[in-house]
C-alpha cells in the first residue's frame, strides 16, 4: 500500500472538526496531512465523515527513507503474483528467487522428525539451547567444512541463516564503517548497510553514496581490478558468486587477502554455494595462509540441503581476526548473538547435524547434484540461442548478458511472452545491467519447460 | 576469554623480527600491542618465537564498548557453571533464566514431527515461506489473540522469537531515537538500545544516560508515576513484568496509552507472559481504545508451549500506527522483517498453527497451569520466611525483597549456600537492587527442593 494510498483512505476533507479536536488532545501537526484523493468511479462520492490518521512525534528512520523500492526478491514475487493474476491460466514457472525445490533427504528430515517428538519427554525436552549453537553441531561444522584450516568449535556461530547474520555483522560493525560489495552482488549486503547507515543517498545507475562498488564484468572475468578499489572497513565478497555465477581461483582470493591486510579491512566472505563448486578453487576463504586475520565466512544449509524453509547457518568469526584496538570481533558479536538473538530452532539443529553425518553428506551431494544438471540445461539452451552465457560451472546461477538492454525490460518481456519468472541483474547492483539472473532451482520437468520457451522466444 | 588473556597467549617479547617483517607488509600499529605476561608455573620458559597479533584498521563500534559486562543471562549460566566445578557433586537447582523445563505438548510437537517428515516429499516439500510468516499462522494468531480488536492477518509479523524481534524494532528505530524502560526490566531493551547507539555511557548504579528509566517500586505498586516520566520516543513496557512479576490494570494502561498520545510516544509492549494473568487486566495493549495509533506489541510462543528452543514469537504493527510524517511503521518493519530476516523456520511454525488449534490451547494451558502451581509454592515459601515477595499472581516469576542488601551479593550467597540459581534483580537495571528473581520454571521435584533449601537458609 502506498503512503498517498493509505492517507486517501483515512482522511477525509470532511474531518475538519475532529482534526480540530484532535489538535487540542494529540498536538498533531496538520503540515503533514496530504490532500485526499477522492475516488470517484462509478459515482457515488458522499463525502462522509472519517477519523483522520493519528500520527506519532517519532521521527522516521532516515536511513530507510533511503532504501529503493522494495528488497529486490519480495519485488519480484509481486510481480510474479500480478502476472498471475493477469493470466490466472498460465502455468509460470519461477526461475526468479532462488528456492530450492527438491524435498530433503529423508535421513536428514527423519531427524528433525525424531527431535521434535523427543521435546515432548521429559528425557528429550530442551529449553533455551547455547545462543551460539549447539556444541556438537558447532564441532561438526568446524570439523567438515575446516577441518585442516585451523578454525575451531569456538570460531563457529550457528544461525537461522546468512541473511540473519549479514544483518547481525552490520550491526555489531555499527555505522561508521564503510563498505565494498562485488557489482553486482547480493542485495542484502548493501540494503543491511543503508539500513544502519553506513551509506549516503542513492543514485540511479550509480548506487548509493560512501558505498564502493567493486565491477564485477566479463571483462575482468567477475574479480574486480583491485588496484582500482579504494580502501573500506568492511569487504563483503561472495563467491561461487550469487548472481553470476562465477568462483575466484585461489591466486584472485590470495590477492584479495593481501588487499585486506595492506587496508586493515575486513573481508565478508559468503561461502553459501561453496558445495556447488566444480573446479578447483578454495571452497572457504581460510584456505588462504593469513585470512583468519582478517575474514569473517557466512555460510548456510539453504542450497545444500534444502533448508530455505528450515532456517540453518552459519558464521565463522576467527579469534584472530581484531579490530583496530587489539579487541577480538568474536567476543563482540558473541554479544550481538546474545543480545539480539536467541538461537537457531532446537529441531533444525538436528536437522544440520544429520546434514553433516556421512549420509547426510551424500544426501546432500546428491541433491546439489541434481540442481548442477539442471544448471547444464539452462546454460546448454541459452548457449545454443547465441548468447553470452556466464556461471553455472561452480554455483547454480546462470548468468545472461542482454547487451545494451535494460535488465527490468527482458525480466517482464520474459515474464509476459513466457510465464517464466527470472531475475533481473540490476536489481544486484548497477553492474548487473544488462544481464538477468535464471536459478537452476526447480523440477526438472519446468526447467525443461522453461527451456523450451526461452527456445520459442529466442529462436 | 579477556582481552589481556588473548593477547598474551599470542604475543612473545621475543617476536621482535617477526613484527618488522609484518610491519612492512600488513603496516600493524605497534602502539596498541599489550605487554606479554608470562606463565610460569612449574618453569619451562623457553621464550619461542611467536607471531604477533595482528589487527585490522576497522575501528570497534564505539557503541560495543558501552555495554555493560556480558549479557546478563548468558553471565548467570558462566557464573552457574564455575559453582558446578567448584561443587561437583552438588545437585545445582536453577531457578534463574526463565527457562522452561516441561515437555512440549504431544499434539504440538507430533504436528512438528509430521511438517519435518512432509518436507522430504514432493507433495510436502517447501522452501522460502513469506518472511512474515505463513499466512495461516498469521490469521489464526490474530484471531487467537486479538479476536475482536481489530488487529487483523496483516498486522502480526511471525518471528524467531520476542528476543529477535526487540533487536530488529531498534534496527527499524535507528540511532535518533529516545527511549524509555520500566526499571527494572527484560535487559534486551536497554542492551539493544545501547547497540544502536540511542544512549551514552553507563553510569554505576544510575544506568545509561539518556535512557528515562520508569521507576517500578513496591511504593509505586510497579506502576511508574508517568507525571514525573520525561517524553521518549519509544516506550518499552513488559506487562505482566519480566522481572517484578506485576501486571498493570486496565486503568493503568489506559494512562499508559493516553500518555503515548500526548507525547507522540510509540509504545513497545511485550506480552509474552499474558496468558499466565489470572487478574481481570488487560491481555493485550490493544485492549486500550486507541492503542492501534501507538503500540506495537511483541509476544512469543516460548512461555507458553515450552518454545525456548523452539524459537517462535509474533510481533503486532497495526496499520494505524504512523511515524510523524505519516509513514506507516508497517512499513518499514515489514522492509526490515524482508531485508534482516527471512522467516521462520517452517517445522516451528507448524508448531505454532498446533498451539493454536482448540486442543493445543488446552494443552498449552496445562503447562501454563503447572507453572502457575509452582508459582504459588515458591510464593509461600518466601511469604513463610518473613520476606517481602511480589509478583507471582500474574507471572511466573517471584520478586523478593531483600532491602538494603546487593543482589548480586545475595545472589551469590543463594547458590553458595542453596545451590539454586536464581537472577539479581540489579541485572535487569538499577531499580532492580536488593531484589532477586526466582522462576517457577522448573520440574516440580526441583522446585520443592530449592524451596526446601530456601527454607534451611533463611529459616
Amino acid at each position: 500500500m502506498s503512503l498517498a494510498n493509505h492517507l486517501s483512505s483515512s482522511i477525509s476533507s470532511s474531518s475538519t472538526s475532529f482534526l480540530g479536536q484532535d489538535n487540542r488532545h494529540f498536538n498533531i501537526r496538520p503540515k503533514n496531512l496530504l490532500l485526499p484523493i477522492k475516488k470517484c468511479g462509478t459515482c457515488r462520492c458522499v463525502a462522509t465523515p472519517e477519523k483522520i490518521a493519528y500520527n506519532t512525534k517519532v521521527s522516521r528512520n532516515a536511513n530507510m527513507s533511503k532504501l529503493q523500492a522494495g528488497y529486490l526478491f519480495p519485488e519480484i514475487a509481486r510481480r510474479r503474483d500480478t502476472h498471475k493474476l493477469k493470466y490466472p491460466d498460465a502455468e509460470v514457472i519461477s526461475l526468479g528467487i532462488g528456492d530450492t525445490t527438491e524435498p530433503i533427504p529423508d535421513i536428514i528430515t527423519s531427524s528433525m522428525a525424531k527431535r521434535s517428538h523427543a521435546l515432548s519427554t521429559v528425557e528429550g525436552y530442551s529449553g533455551y539451547g547455547a545462543e551460539q549453537g549447539e556444541k556438537l553441531l558447532r564441532s561438526k561444522i568446524a570439523s567438515t567444512f575446516y577441518g585442516s584450516l585451523g578454525i575451531e568449535e569456538e570460531d563457529i556461530f550457528v544461525s537461522d541463516g546468512a541473511k540473519s547474520d549479514i544483518s547481525r555483522l552490520q550491526v555489531l560493525f555499527g555505522s561508521s564503517v564503510t563498505m565494498a560489495v562485488q557489482d553486482p552482488s547480493y542485495p542484502a549486503y548493501v540494503d543491511s548497510g543503508v539500513i544502519m547507515g553506513q551509506t549516503g543517498y542513492y543514485q540511479k545507475d550509480v548506487g548509493y553514496c560512501n558505498i564502493e562498488y567493486m565491477k564485477c564484468t566479463p571483462e575482468n572475468d567477475f574479480f574486480p581490478d583491485l588496484s582500482t578499489v579504494s580502501r573500506t572497513d568492511v569487504i563483503f565478497f561472495c563467491s561461487p558468486n550469487n548472481p553470476t555465477g562465477s568462483a575466484a581461483t585461489k591466486e584472485q582470493l590470495t590477492q584479495l587477502v593481501q588487499f585486506a591486510k595492506e587496508n586493515g579491512s575486513i573481508i565478508v566472505y559468503d561461502s553459501a554455494y561453496a558445495m556447488y563448486m566444480s573446479d578447483d578453487n578454495p571452497k572457504s576463504i581460510f584456505e588462504i595462509p593469513g585470512a583468519k586475520e582478517v575474514a569473517i565466512e557466512i555460510s548456510s544449509f539453504s542450497k545444500y540441503a534444502g533448508f530455505t524453509g528450515v532456517r540453518l547457518g552459519w558464521t565463522v568469526v576467527p579469534k584472530e581476526l581484531h579490530f583496530s584496538d587489539g579487541f577480538p570481533v568474536a567476543k563482540d558479536f558473541n554479544r550481538i548473538v546474545c543480545t539480539c538473538f536467541n538461537g537457531a530452532s532446537n529441531i533444525a539443529q538436528a536437522g544440520g547435524l544429520a546434514c553433516l553425518s556421512p549420509e547426510g553428506l551424500k544426501a546432500m551431494q546428491e541433491v546439489i547434484g541434481f540442481y548442477e544438471e539442471n544448471t547444464n540445461i539452462i546454460v546448454e539452451t541459452f548457449n545454443s540461442l547465441g548468447f553470452n552465457v556466464y556461471g553455472g560451472k561452480n554455483a547454480p546461477y546462470v548468468w545472461v548478458h542482454f547487451p545494451g538492454q535494460s535488465s527490468w525490460d527482458v525480466f517482464s518481456e520474459i515474464l509476459e511472452k513466457t510465464h517464466v519468472v527470472t531475475t533481473p541483474g540490476s536489481g544486484f547492483g548497477p553492474g548487473g545491467e544488462g544481464f538477468i539472473r535464471v536459478s537452476a532451482f526447480g523440477h526438472r520437468a519446468n526447467v525443461l519447460e522453461a527451456c523450451r520457451r526461452f527456445k520459442e522466444l529466442y529462436n
